[in-house]
């Protein structure tokens, strides 16, 4: 099992991290201008986007080359944008789930929080400095990821449809964030179709969709290429969160980089739970599910019984289902070889991987 | 004393209605395909933009047409991304104040959280929806500002002039967000110097200058009148401000719309509290200021404590001086007399307003 990366995308990841650090570089030192905390969050805001897995750069770049792009500064602008993006959705995924850890690591609201202690706040006042400067901090981000492609030196129409993309992300997006939260807020459990549109909506567009259709755009992909990417972005992008859930409950924490308990203890709707709700194991797992309190052998207890009513089988063969439709989209369309391999690796790791 | 809007700025206000009704109206269909709840929290952001002053269109428009601009489409353009992006302030502001009422109507938290309760959530759950419609309504917002610039159909020079405008206005508003949630948090008085230099940040700039510039870049304006049209934006709307915060404590709430107290239960940092801090009648007002729990009785001694130790006038000439410097700018600047006469209009109605 490999990380997602395939050796072949990552020729210019050094160009994607020279444009993120610039841009932050410069927005700091602005910043620093104004006030010594807004550089601060400056500072922040750069740490907490470096570290990711930068999927969605490499979709863009695999996409735009594979298709018969060349200019390498063009991809890098759209894959930075796609970046920041997904920066800017973290952050505020984060406010809203009134989280403190990303990666790890503390979160902007956490540093933010910290920051105010040592100023000498109060401990309420150190929960409201967190909260601002993370709120700030993704609208921050989502405005660079604007204006990256608005700033695109590229004919108009190329431009509009760029943007157009960005629309769709950032609106599909939403409609999951709000998906999501209505789901888990609700007194029953929620249905396997249900989880599957939120997770499209929430993740597999703006992730894998249109950072393929972008990378395509920008290339002067055919329409019938840049509308199988999509297809294949949805698609993929469903397998790659169904494993992310899968991985969630079943990975090592070492790998993964998450503890093996918190989405159980957070009573996360995944497939795994939209199964196990219509088997008879669902008063065993209900009774142990979103309980903050839930402990080392009770997760244990509860992963037992989410294996024993077929809830791991049937997410796992749900993705596999998934890597197949998309590799169908990649097997009729008639896109270069080279590209097809390409995409067909992301999807086996979709799928493959540890972490 | 009349509302900031001199009449003949009002003459296309129902293109800009109409502009934003059917950005509005598109988004709500569109939302209404994903889900029935993203539907509604389209319709709270369509209404939580309606019912402003609408002060930052029309500054637009004056400065578009006083320098000559001749089309309305696109200077309703500008004029609506300048009210998209205050309305994705004023809901994010909502949310790092835990607001949840907005010109005496219930924000978006408040309308998404009433709307939780009745699909049979509990109280906690009920804040989450609140929360997270706020934080996704103020993205989608934001994200609207940012494209309708993008989308501009002018020359690249001009349309990356108005996209380096609005990335100011963000950048610049965002320090005085910052900077309003430390002075608020910190256990000593904000110096006057910092109250100005906040609210320049936090509301000059964006709502004043750039909406002015933004205008003035538009119809091709030199470059001595844009200048002088942000310099005159930013003294005018720190007079603004400070005529605000001065109604916040001073005016009839059944004019202002806002509850007379509610400022001095909060605490707010204003001119008023900054020049206070500096006089004898300091322990007096520092007792009671803050207390969420002051009565109508604790908030009159407290007005009149301010009004004794001279925060009332002082913050007045305050104003006052700023409009003088505003009138000043107009005064030595190059600009076409009606452009003068009507930023003169604005700049006395800065002061002479009673909400």
């Amino acid at each position: 099992m490999t990380d997602l990366a395939p050796p072949a995308a990552t020729g210019s990841d050094t160009d994607i991290e020279h444009e993120l650090g610039t841009l932050f570089a410069d927005a700091r030192r602005r910043a620093g201008d104004l006030d010594p905390h807004y550089a601060a969050l400056w500072t922040s805001l750069a740490k907490q986007s470096s570290g990711g897995k930068r999927i969605r750069p490499q979709l863009v770049r695999m996409a735009y080359r594979g298709l018969g792009g060349t200019d390498a500064t063009l991809a890098t602008r759209v894959a930075v944008a796609f970046e920041l993006l997904h920066t800017a959705f973290i952050i505020h995924d984060d406010v809203i789930d009134r989280d403190s850890v990303r990666r790890g690591d503390p979160n902007i609201s956490a540093r933010f929080a910290a920051r105010a202690i040592r100023n000498g706040t109060d401990e309420r006042t150190s929960e409201i400095w967190g909260e601002t400067a993370a709120v700030l901090a993704g609208d921050l981000a989502l405005s660079l990821a604007h204006r990256e492609l608005a700033l695109l030196p590229v004919d108009t129409k190329r431009r509009e449809r760029l943007l157009d993309i960005l629309d769709r992300a950032v609106f599909v997006s939403a409609a999951g964030e709000l998906a999501d939260v209505v789901n888990a807020g609700a007194a029953e459990p929620t249905s396997m179709p249900r989880v599957l549109s939120t997770l499209e909506q929430k993740t597999a567009v703006y992730s894998f969709e249109c950072p393929l259709s972008a990378g395509a755009v920008l290339a002067g992909a055919p329409e019938p290429s840049i509308a199988a990417l999509e297809r294949f972005g949805r698609f993929i992008g469903i397998a790659f969160q169904i494993t992310d859930d899968v991985l969630g409950v079943f990975g090592d924490p070492a790998v993964t980089g998450k503890s093996a308990a918190s989405d159980l203890r957070e009573g996360k709707r995944t497939a795994l739970i939209a199964h196990a709700a219509t088997t008879s194991e669902w008063p065993r797992i209900a009774a142990g599910l979103g309980d903050p309190a839930l402990d080392d052998a009770e997760a244990d207890e509860l992963r037992e019984a989410l294996r024993d009513c077929g809830a791991l089988d049937t997410a796992m063969a749900l993705a596999e289902e998934h890597v197949t439709l998309a590799r169908y989209e990649l097997d009729t369309a008639d896109l270069p070889p080279e590209l097809t391999a390409e995409l067909g690796a992301i999807a086996r790791r979709a799928v493959e991987r540890a972490r």
